[in-house]
């Protein structure tokens, strides 16, 4: 029996190659009966943030057990590779900040390791795929029983590589933050929360502006996308807590032209 | 042991978010070691038409279970949320028409319930993933043995919200019908059956004249696409039972220039 | 307890329809228990070459189990189907090549059999999903059990069709290979082994050159994509031990414009 009984994977390997496979079969070898739970392959090439954004907004809603994001687009080189233990689980990654949100989700890193363990590795390691020869073979030990002391040598967590958190304050009688995530459906994530709008007296049922670079959208602030007509624009606080826009039915991403990154203000409502 | 080794699972989440992988989560949270077995996550947004086809074809080869469908455009507003008993198996979902067509496949409803024992919801409920907050956990708690009435309020079989069948019938000397789905292939499902083109005399073998609105085109009709040359039209009765049109080593629907529901008429080939 | 815990599956059946879930809901009616892990479904339609090339780059890391590969352009026509003992595992599939490169991967066709006894299959067969009424029935039934030489009759393993292998030579200074595969970053995975480049001088740390059919591009040969700067060109030996070439967070097969299939030389940098 597996001391974790789950493993999470998160990666921006797609779906089409053989990758993610490969992975699977080298967790069932070394695992000790671990199941696989895929939390999503199709992060973009090298998108760090999206990765780290992705995994700390479903990390809540997956079972304890080891995590796995490789997100590495500095894969055989000096970066660090690390196994992070934080809440009931551990996460295991290169150390590029793709952990550091899904980790302070969980609390924040209680210890971690480098993996620098190299009898944990799969051999012949190879310089361009570390999932497969080094983060799941070491991970699935783990989720197997191995203590993280054995993964290699201690660090301290503070010396961990961390992603910067995204704009989000209060600024006189707005609130500026930007954009964290924009999902298939085309809904635009924010860095704002709904107690930040109330701060500013907006609230469920009234309206809202949006300040773009270049454009100004008065929105209505709703419980859901179905609470105004078809392919209207919509706000509201969304499954992760965050305030979001949305075209009932429609893009907001694509109506709005608002890539994740994008700065953005939001006021109250006129009416 | 889970009363139902087996959940499945239908969305239109997509695969490049968290949200499959959430419903994974609480999956395992809720389900006493029911295994979740995905049919697609890639149902378009909001296209509750394209689930319930999905479902109600492969649902014959599913295992016994419960079979979860979230295709939910209206999530949270006043659409019921319901699960219904049919065959060996219990499905759940929005009370939109997404579960009407495979219920029938499964003989049609034996039980109805509302989800309104909000005991068996993930508490705080967001007003936009059900998936994750309701249906999901009300399934896994059935998969885990809860009887189907613990979930709520039982509702006439009569009450519940239905598609509307294709168009399906042999006018005189022809068969009239739409497209149900197109595949990954561009292959163009229709709603018409090998049994009806016998009624017109149109037998494998033979050809078939095939009416669009603009054009007429004479399709041979064999067993399989093999059965023509490469890059031919070829009419066939496809995996499930319907009559199927495509172009050996192409794309049909790209080829005819058909979306799903568009209307045709099928007349035996004057050969 | 299934005689293999797992069974593996490829094919191009895309992930968007039901077709994919139809054969898992097959393997738990057939397979005793044994779990299906997924190497890929975005096969391209029909990419017999690309298929093979996938599955026999992943075996090695997949667990010993019941192997099957659906790429089958030939549904429902003469072509045979089949079961192939190699190594510890079990190939099925079409016979057109698919398996040729992944039974040669676990050290050629030990014992093979044609899918002849049609007890095995789910009836009524269709003539375009023979995954899901004989492949998948056929193979979870070898998983659970059942020796080989009951699926059908012997066939001798010279008989099998074969895919060519691709093209990979010296030639004076030159080694002459292709494009084996493009991977979802774009990388160029090439038919030469570093072991051929060494031959030729080329050695990591140094350059190579790569001659196109109108371009030649001065590249360096290095260990991992991150050993050059963004947006460079960089040759390396991948994960499966071929040469390839990348572009440092970027796309090469767009940049160079070499799809599957193309020729290329590469002779040493004049450096």
């Amino acid at each position: 029996m597996a001391h974790y009984p789950w493993m999470t994977l998160l990666t921006d390997y797609g779906l089409e190659d053989g990758f993610v496979a490969a992975c699977h079969g080298v967790a069932s070898r070394f695992g000790g009966g671990t199941r696989v739970l895929d939390v999503t392959h199709l992060v973009p090439p090298g998108d760090v943030r999206r990765g780290a954004a992705v995994l700390a907004q479903t990390v809540p809603y997956l079972p304890a057990g080891v995590h796995v994001a490789v997100v590495d687009p500095g894969v055989g080189t000096a970066r660090r590779a690390v196994a992070i233990e934080a809440g009931q689980s551990v996460f295991v990654g290169p150390d590029n900040g793709v952990l550091s949100w899904p980790v302070d989700e969980l609390g924040g890193p209680v210890r971690v390791h480098e993996l620098s363990n190299d009898e944990l590795w799969l051999h012949p390691v190879s310089s361009t795929f570390h999932g497969r020869d080094i983060f799941v073979p070491v991970a699935a030990q783990l989720a197997a029983g191995l203590p993280i002391d054995a993964a290699g040598a201690p660090l301290p967590p503070g010396d961990l590589v961390r992603l910067p958190q995204p704009v989000s304050r209060i600024s006189g009688t707005r609130a500026e933050g930007e954009v964290v995530c924009v999902d298939r459906f085309g809904n635009l994530q924010l860095s704002v929360t709904g107690e930040q709008l109330g701060r500013l007296g907006i609230e469920i049922g009234g309206d809202l502006v949006l300040e773009l670079a270049r454009h100004r959208h008065s929105v209505p602030y709703r419980d859901t996308f179905g609470s105004v007509g078809q392919d209207e624009l919509v706000a509201y606080v969304d499954s992760a807590g965050l305030v979001a826009v949305a075209v009932n039915r429609g893009d907001a991403a694509r109506r709005l032209g608002l890539p994740p990154g994008a700065r953005l203000r939001i006021a109250a409502g006129t009416r």
